[in-house]
């Protein structure tokens, strides 16, 4: 532990917080499997003794970078109130094909450790799905771009796949579609898919 | 070996086949981890030697069982030449549909395991999904309901992780969407996606 030596002194609380902000900046380039904490130790310059105090073991701290990493995506993707509500889900759509582009690893790795089986990984996945796609009808002040009904559900899952089809195959070949199409081309299908459901 | 007395003798290949049916049938109600050489020994009445002899082990048996049901998946969805095009995805989803409704439990766990990183799962099923979007590009005899473009591809894919997830979703939890509204929305939402992307 010698060689933790930060220049300000933090709570461990903010420490955690700190070294999980630097996990999370570190899984943008990295899949999951790469995250070790050994890296951490290294980029954070302090020994991996303290890392294990901190988080417990690798399976802990990677489980709290994505936990922490998703909680920033809810956060950024959260719609203005005062748009409308087509423009809101057209600001979300454009934080996150934004926030995917910039997180292509991690990202990627996460959406396949979900889907592949690891539980808490799948748990933690479907969370942020549920909270990306609950705003949706929860979240309607200036009027509802979707009805809260079973089939809406089911085409708002449905839809939110499809999305992070199209936005991981986008970042990774954009061809000869922009940035501005695709979100656009995001937003406008949620109604038409909902609409089509009904 | 002893216990391979088969009423009727097949060829080797012939035989290898017959297995492989039996493998893809005992999917249809168990998940891949499930689906081992015991369960198929047990239900062919034949000896676990004799199936190893078939099928080199555990893995090139499970393998070999989901090529044969994605090939099934792919010869059964296969449209009519006659009808238009709409009517030869609404008979394709159709098919597909009840094929995820029958194979329920092999399915989801194909899809899980080529999702979450098995790379030998991963390419068989990406396989597949060329082989089912191709078609949506490729057989037109009357006419395109798809223009092939970069665009429209990158649509496809979409809508493709939007139909898998709708199906899957809906087979386990119909609530108050049927069949028929099932089939016709997917049908419906391709052109639409691909109409918004370009």
């Amino acid at each position: 532990m010698t060689t933790d030596t930060p220049r300000t002194r933090l709570s461990p609380e903010a420490r955690r917080a700190q070294l999980l902000d630097l996990g999370v900046s570190l899984l943008a380039t990295r899949s999951l499997d790469e995250l070790t904490i050994d890296v951490l130790a290294e980029e954070a310059g302090i020994s991996r003794g303290l890392l294990y105090h901190y988080f417990g073991g690798k399976r802990e701290f990677r489980e709290a970078v994505v936990r922490r990493a998703i909680d920033d995506l809810v956060a950024q993707t959260a719609p203005a109130e005062s748009a409308d509500p087509l423009e809101r889900l057209v600001e979300s759509m454009r934080v996150y094909v934004d926030y995917v582009a910039a997180n292509f690893e991690g990202y990627t790795s996460i959406v396949r450790a979900a889907a592949g089986g690891n539980d808490t990984l799948r748990g933690l996945y479907e969370e942020a799905r549920t909270a990306l796609t609950d705003r949706i009808f929860t979240e309607g002040a200036q009027g509802d771009l979707v009805p809260d009904t079973p089939a809406a559900r089911l085409a708002v899952r449905g839809w939110s796949a499809m999305a992070e089809e199209l936005v991981l195959t986008w970042v990774a070949e954009p061809g000869e579609v922009t940035r501005d199409q695709l979100v656009e081309a995001l937003a406008a299908s949620l109604p038409a898919v909902v609409e089509l459901l009904h």
